[in-house]
C-alpha cells in the first residue's frame, strides 16, 4: 500500500508544506521515522525530534510554528494527535480486510452456509450446519467445529479452535491459537480413588465486539453456555472455566484465571495474574490488581482489590508495606519484651 | 439426535406422567428448559421451577409428589440425579463416538499402523512408524510425530501436538492445543554469557485414562520419560517440565507450572496457579492452595499446604489472618515504645 | 540410528574394553540403562550402578579403575561427562536435521524464496513476499504470513504462528503452537463504557539464537518492534506485551507476563510465574525469583529480587520468615499491652 502526502492530507482534512507528491508506506513514531514513513508531532517533548528525522511526512498541529528548518513534509490538521490515529485505524482497515475469497485445500462441511466477502484460509476447516456471517475472515488453519454460529465482520485468526454448538457475535476478533468451548474440567472423585469425567455439554457464546487473546482457553459449560457479554476484551493466555460469566465491557490481562461459575459484573478492569475462585460474584465496575487471588465475592460496585488473598487495595498496600518491615518489627518487639522484663 | 420421552423412560427403567411421544433433543438445567429439553428435579430447593419450566420432560424422583399442576411430562425414576447424570454420559458418548472414518485431505505417515475405527480429521498428520489404537478419534489439524503409540479409544483434539517417540495409554483426552513432548528448557551457560541447549532425548509417557487440558505443556524428558500416571487430571494453561512425574489419580488446575524433575505424588489435588520449583519429592495426597509456591519437599501423605512460599495451610491462614492487621500491629507497637521510654 | 561400540569409541576418541560390535541405538542415564542404550559414569556415588547395569556400553573416564567385575563394555575418554554431552548433541543434531524436502499439500504464498535444504512439512503455510534462509525446517501446520524474514538453520515448530512482517534470525528455534507478532493488547476507553481498539501495527523481532517455548505468545509493537535480543531463551507460557525488549543472553522460565513496553536488560534470569507492570526498565544480570510481581524500575545490575510486590531477595526473605512466625508476633504483642497496662 502506497499513497502521496497529498493523498493522506487529503483524507485527513489538512494543508501540506512541503513535496506533496513524495510516496508513504509506513506509519512511525518520530524519533524511528525512516524513508517512506509518515509520523506525527503533539506533544512538543517531542518537538526536537521533528528537526532531525528521517521521515518522509510528519503531521503537526496547525497551532505549531517550527523554529528551525523542517526537512519532512508537513501536514497541518486541527489535531494531530487525533489525525494520526485515524490514519492507524484507516491502515489497519486495510490490512485487516484485505483478505477475500479461499484458498486451497480448505474444508467445509455439509450444510454450512457462508455469508459474502467471507475469506476462507488455506487448510481451514468448518464443520457441518455452521453459519458463517458476511465478511468474516477464517484465516488458515483456524477449527470450526459443527453447529457454531459467527456474526458480520468478525476474525478468526490462524490456529483458533471453536467447538461444537459455539455462538460468536459480530465484529470480534479471536486471535492466534485461542481455544473457545473446549471441555471443562469436571471430574466427580469415585470411592476407589479415581475420577469420572462428568460431561460437558453446553457451549460458550461471545457476544458481539468481544476480543480473545492468544492462546487464551474458554471452556464450555456443563450445561447451558459460558457467556462473555458485549465488548468484552481479553488478553492472550488467559483462563475461563465452565459457566463463568464475563460482563460487557469487562477488561482482563494476560494470564488470569476465574475458575468454573464465577459471575465477573460489567465494566470491571482485573489486571494479570490474577486468580478467582469459582461460584463468585464479583461486582460491575470492580478493579482487581495484578497477581491477586480472589476467593470471596464484592457485593459493592467500584470496589478496587488487591493481594492473595485479596482484600481492600488501600488496606493491602498499608499491610505489604508493613510487611518490609517485618524483621524491623519482630527487632523492636524483642527489645520491648527485654525492656519489660527487667 | 432425537429421542422420544418413552424411549428416554425405558432406557432409566422410569415410568411417565403426562405425553410420552414427545421429541427430546437436548438437556438443560431445570431453570434454563425450553421445548425439547429435558432436564431433572432432586434438590427441592429448585421445585418451584418445575411449575414453570419450559422443558418438554422432567425426571423426578419416585417418591415426589407433585403440589401443583405440570406442563411437562414426568418421568419417575428410583434417583433422579443418578438418571440424568446417566443420560448426560450417554448423550456425550453418542456425540463423542460419532466420528468416524478419514476427511482428506490427511497426512499418513509410512509404517504406520492404525487400529480399527478410528477416526482422521482432514489436515491431520501422523509421522512415520506409529501405532495408533483402535476406536482413537483424531481430529482435524491434529499432529502427530514419528515413532507415537496410542492407545485403544484415546480422543487427540484439533490442534494437539505430540512430538516424536511420546506413549499415549488407552482412554485419554488430550484437549486442543496441547502440546505433549516438547524440548525441555535446558541451557549450560558458557564462560561468555551464552547459553548452549542441553539437547532433550526423552519423551513423555501418558499412562491410561489421563486428561490434558487445551493448551496445556508438557516437556520431553532430557533422558527417560517425564510421566503422568494413570487417571492424573490436568486442566488448561499448565506447564509440566521435562522429567516431571504426575502420580495416579491426581488432579491439577489451571495455569498451575512444575519445574523440572518434580515428583508428585499419587492422589494429590493441586489448586490453581501454584508453581513448584524443581527436584522436589511430593508425598501421595498432598493438597495445594491456589497461587502456592511450592519450594521445599513434602514428606508426610496427606498434608495441606498453601501460600508463596508455601507450608502448612492452618499455619498459613493465621499468618495471613495477621497480614492484614500488620498496620494495626505496627501502631500498636510504636504505642508500646512510647509507653515505655517514659 | 545404529552405531557399533567401536565407532563410538572412535568418534570420542577412547579406547574399547568388552565387546566393540555390539549395537548402540540410545543413550540412557546409567541406573535406567536398558540393552542397545550406551550410558556414562561420571559423579562417582553412582559407581553401583556400574556393575548392574544393562546397558551395552559405559563411559567412564580414563582414570577410573572398576573395583567389580563389568558386563558392560566401556569406553575410556579423558572426560566422561564431556564425552557423553557431545554424543548427546551429535544425536540431537543427527534427529533435528534429518527432515527436509516438502510433504504435499503445503502453502507457498507469491513472491516467496526459500533458501537451500529447507524442510516445509504437510499443512505448512508460508504467506507472500517472505525470505526463508538455507536449512530453514518449518514443520507441519506452522503458519508464517506475509512479508516475514527468518534466517538460516531456524526451526519452526508445528503449530507455530508468525504474523505479517516478523523477523526471525538465525538458529532459533519456535517451539510449537508459539505465537509471534498477534496484536498486542491496546484499547483507548471510550466516554460510553466501551473500548476502541488501538491498532497494532508494529511486529516483533527475534535476533538470532533464541528460543521461544511452546504456546508462548509475543505481541507486536504498536508501532516499531518488540524485539528478542541474541541468544535470549524463553520457556513455555510466557507473555510478551507489546513494545517489550528483551536483553542478550536472558533466561525466562514459564509462565512469566511481561506487560507492554517494559525493557529487560542482558543476561538477567527471571524464574517462574513472574509478572512485570509496563514501561520498566530492568537493569542487566537482574535476577527475579518466582512469582515475582515486579512493579518497579530496576536500576542497579545485578539486583537480585523477590516476592510480590518485589523487592531485595535478602530483605524478602528476612520478611517471608517474619511472616511465618506472624500468630506469635502477634500473641506477644496483646501479653506486654497487658503488661504494661498494669
Amino acid at each position: 500500500m502506497e499513497f502521496t502526502v497529498k493523498q493522506i492530507a487529503t483524507l485527513l482534512g489538512g494543508e501540506v508544506a512541503g513535496n506533496e507528491t513524495l510516496a508513504i508506506r509506513k506509519l512511525a513514531k518520530i524519533e524511528e521515522g525512516r524513508p517512506g514513513d509518515i509520523s506525527f508531532l503533539s506533544n512538543l517533548k517531542y518537538e526536537p525530534h521533528l528537526y532531525t528525522t528521517q521521515a518522509t511526512a510528519v503531521i503537526v498541529d496547525r497551532s505549531f510554528q517550527p523554529r528551525k528548518p523542517v526537512e519532512a513534509a508537513l501536514i497541518f490538521v486541527e489535531n494531530s494527535y487525533t489525525a494520526f490515529t485515524r490514519l492507524l485505524e484507516e491502515y489497519h482497515k486495510l490490512r485487516s480486510y484485505a483478505r477475500a475469497g479461499v484458498e486451497q485445500p480448505a474444508f467445509l462441511g455439509d450444510g454450512t452456509q457462508l455469508g459474502e466477502q467471507t475469506y476462507r484460509g488455506a487448510f481451514s476447516y468448518i464443520g457441518r450446519n455452521c453459519r458463517i456471517g458476511n465478511n468474516v475472515k477464517i484465516y488458515p488453519h483456524a477449527y470450526i467445529g459443527d453447529n457454531v454460529r459467527i456474526g458480520d465482520n468478525t476474525i478468526i485468526h490462524t490456529g483458533v479452535r471453536i467447538l461444537d454448538n459455539c455462538i460468536v457475535g459480530q465484529s470480534c476478533v479471536i486471535h492466534p491459537n485461542a481455544v473457545i468451548g473446549s471441555e471443562g474440567f469436571g471430574f466427580a472423585p469415585q470411592s476407589d480413588g479415581t475420577y469420572k469425567t462428568i460431561p460437558q455439554l453446553g457451549n460458550v457464546i461471545l457476544e458481539d465486539f468481544v476480543n480473545v487473546g492468544s492462546n487464551t482457553t474458554i471452556d464450555c459449560a456443563t450445561m447451558g453456555s459460558t457467556v462473555i457479554r458485549q465488548g468484552a476484551k481479553l488478553d492472550n493466555l488467559i483462563q475461563i472455566g465452565h459457566n463463568v460469566e464475563i460482563g460487557k465491557n469487562t477488561v482482563i490481562a494476560a494470564q488470569t484465571g476465574i475458575s468454573g461459575s464465577t459471575k465477573i459484573g460489567d465494566n470491571c478492569t482485573i489486571a494479570g495474574q490474577v486468580g478467582f475462585a469459582g461460584h463468585l460474584n464479583i461486582a460491575n465496575g470492580t478493579k482487581v490488581g495484578a497477581q491477586s487471588g480472589v476467593g470471596k465475592n464484592v457485593t459493592e460496585e467500584g470496589t478496587a482489590i488487591n493481594s492473595s488473598p485479596a482484600f481492600g487495595l488501600k488496606e493491602s498496600m498499608r499491610s505489604l508495606a508493613v510487611f518490609r518491615r517485618l524483621p524491623d518489627l519482630d527487632r523492636r518487639l524483642n527489645e520491648l519484651e527485654k525492656k519489660t522484663e527487667k
